[in-house]
């Protein structure tokens, strides 16, 4: 069961679909493999990033088997849904398939500090005895989340054991919720997503790891790693190699095609499909990618 | 199957709760007769006034299931949903049990001519034969879909067969629209939403009738049927005696609760309960709905 | 200057233009006259129904000297600005011409309770000894501002007089609103706007009336003064009669050109003319508005 | 005149305040110096990040004429207004005062396809002869332009010279646009915004340049240049030092003051100060920029 203690780098999973858009089993596990093998000490599977919204209800369940049958780490569920009902019947299929936890956005009509509140009030009390991760992202769902709410959160759901966090800008929130614990609020953790573009900042400020899919989980791995070891310098080195090709796949909308795209290259999926009415990357974007990775393996070969 | 000669009334069904929020499929029946005896010629369920993003997939079935099963009227299913998957889905299995078509918004990210006229082609090429309705409503989806482009659709989508017109201010898109099929482009039913709110003019316009849920659907009734008698000042007449209830259950969010509350104090369902995180009339609200209905009522009776 | 205990109606003010979209000022004495005529006790100039934003600096500050000049009653100027230095420029100069306070809206980039509440604090402060109106009108800000935060801003700024209410729905607001000042919270003087849709209902929840443009600003004249002496059925009566046109007038975007075509043909101003982007009304809402005050006549004679 | 042949890099001026919040004539001077030293080919004030919205009339006029006396480069002056006067107003002034051209957003308001071609022909019509910039920029605005609008404007209004682009994702659609004046279309300018974070691939695509205010304008100016000689490795080797600082700076709201704070301690104006509501930075973000400098300045020295 997912808790507060929980660290490292969590990735946010892709879905993996076959060339005419359906489903693609047979990838979701070689894909949950090589994110154990490039470091990921958790798994985040059908949140926005892995088209969550695209799939049938039974889609859902299929992908939620695939990968906690192989994972050997905690999986984490996106179960964001227009409805309690429904959000109520997917977190429980999921952790009776074995996921560790569910995670929850706010709904996009939520327009001031009692409603969120009361948001996830309902979400704790629905969900029972389930962990589940605050995924607090503005830019996609158009709630913006104080940090007093957060903590009112802290302090109504104890259930609430994480925080994915993407406000933007978002470091002094991070500061702050540490400071909130550190004078006795429930510590929880904080897993840091944005497409891990200000990780070594987020690390620096107080979060525990990365939650976010960038196609180089290995660049998360390591600047964590580093950082834990006191090694700053080492991981703003490390974060510095990436960050050309962390920019460029953190464009939104196009992010996901560059993410797949890549994820494919590297083995991790048999293809770079999108389900409509996403589409895959055109030849200057291919191009782009190309020479930003060529760019990348140098410098990481010269950093050693 | 529904076609482009659909008219009349298509009320549109609010879903049954009962007081603890279980889906209350005995009042599914019952409200349902009360919808036909009140002059409905046809039914919308599954909308977003029916709560529709509130029930699980299976819920959604089961009420398809026992309206088609009662109502001897076409029934257009809502299947609007984040993605296609589930959209096919649901329309497949809706139309399978009984439905005559189905009813698609606009997704919120949609924002200029040529995403939505793409979105819809796709919609059309997903649900293949199966017979749908646009959904027009700028208020609750945030797109704004222009004259041309609804007509781009008509000539793009052969199975786009009706519009569910509440763009507000929308009167003068109905009058392009009927000078455009005037001009030969294809003729599809216009039914208006709004809660009938402009019903008198939306029907001198052009429009077929209506597709809304006023808790007094026989208002609607009234109105289509003299109009189409060519008694324009009797369909004023009777809309007036209406329209101070018309505008108390028009407020967004709220007017569902005044339209539960309503249906369930004339018998048409048993309990006017709504599903988190909505909520019932407060007992203000209460006082406010009943000095409306008596004061309708003494018009009704003056005006005969 | 204006206070707390402000009531009765204060009209909204149209801005008159020639033709050619020139600013009409000769309009705007008759204007003044007449609005005063129909039992104005106030009149608000300057707001998002009088186009201020298409005004220049010099032209907003002709329109307020030639309505302080003319009436003899408290005249509220609309001061909402991008920025803080404009807006105190705007509400210094009005109040030395002789306006009786000033109001403003939250910009539209507020997110959450504490950004409301501090922008509040920063406009208290800029605008120093100047009375202000806060203006909460969600449908075109986008910023929703829950009870509590009014009742901080009651709190954090005296300067705080009145609550220029048009939430929708609003009704539970006021109710909240007057339960806080009768357990002891300073008492504000709440004025409704939506176009007076809801005035009969506003009234008897608490409000002190109506500032709204509706072009028969004898409707909430009549309303007020009958609800003030205690005939609520009188009060809507003469609401009733009204209803129709007041519905039409409320549509978003078209319901100036609605408003200003019924000035026009009233006396009260020269020419219907809307500064561009703005535009008249056509034909059909011509006949359309033509029509509703046909029969707005008849239901009045009958009523007597 | 600013004309389609503009290139190079217009830089984004901030304008200086006292610590009192009171504009800093002086320092505007000092800064003008400071951007031509820095190697722009052309400056862009009272923009969004110009703090424009903060300013009253008389002190926009007094920055654009203390810029424009000392700049022997082009100026852009922002004019986006809510209304047409007010943006006729300033944009003549400007150009009596020496400025080169305007610069206009799309209002917020604006949701479809001719609606936003129908607001340009208008700014058109109203500048009359002076040549006017499209600033393109979504996240902030709200509204999106599909290419096919922008090749709609650059036919109907031949005063449309240059292009800022600041859509996100946009590389597709500068290739779009120099596919279509390939073709025929009118070739306009096309300057790049967005901090330049993504100016390599942006000049590769095809840009002319850069339009952002990024607190090293060596570095647009330097990858520019590099680009221009072919040297496309050499342009991604400039950037790339710079990248952490670009990636920090182009934090929404945050940003500026990281910009300002740079620009103060690089000696370019005399305080870092922000109006009101705008905050400076706090020590934790301070540490985060100048360790970031700190290791900017190490590679540059490497680069050589």
């Amino acid at each position: 069961m997912l808790d507060e203690s929980a660290k490292g780098v969590f990735t946010i999973a892709v879905t993996p679909f076959l060339p005419d858009g359906a489903l693609d089993l047979d990838s979701v596990g070689r894909m949950t493999d090589f994110y154990l093998e490039k470091g990921a000490t958790g798994l985040t599977i059908l949140g926005i990033m892995g088209e969550a919204g695209k799939l049938t209800a039974a889609e859902s369940m299929a992908v939620v088997r695939a990968v906690t049958a192989r994972a050997g780490v905690p999986v984490v569920v996106g179960v964001s849904a227009p409805g309690f009902a429904q959000m109520q019947a997917l977190a429980t299929e999921a952790m009776e398939a074995g996921a560790a936890g569910v995670m929850v956005a706010p709904t996009p009509a939520l327009r001031n500090d009692d409603q969120i509140a009361g948001y996830y009030r309902n979400v704790a009390e629905i969900l029972g005895p389930i962990p589940f991760v605050l995924q607090d992202f503005p830019l996609v769902t158009g709630v913006t989340i104080p940090t007093s709410v957060i903590l009112r959160i802290v302090e109504d759901c104890p259930t609430m054991v994480m925080l994915k966090h993407e406000d933007w800008p978002g470091l002094d929130k991070i500061s702050a919720l540490r400071a909130a614990s550190d004078a006795g609020a429930r510590r929880i953790s904080i897993l840091c997503g944005n497409g891990g573009q200000f990780l070594p900042e987020e690390v620096a400020r107080g979060a525990d790891g990365a939650m976010t899919g960038f196609a180089f989980p290995e660049m998360m791995a390591g600047v964590v790693a580093a950082a834990e070891a006191g090694k700053m310098e080492r991981a703003r080195d490390i974060f510095d190699c990436y960050l050309p090709l962390v920019r460029f796949e953190a464009q939104p909308g196009l992010g996901l095609s560059v993410r797949k795209y890549i994820l494919a290259r590297r083995g991790a999926i048999a293809h770079a499909t999108l389900r409509k009415p996403g589409a895959g990357l055109n030849a200057a974007g291919i191009a782009e990618v190309e020479a930003l990775i060529a760019r990348q393996d140098r410098r990481l070969a010269a950093l050693g």
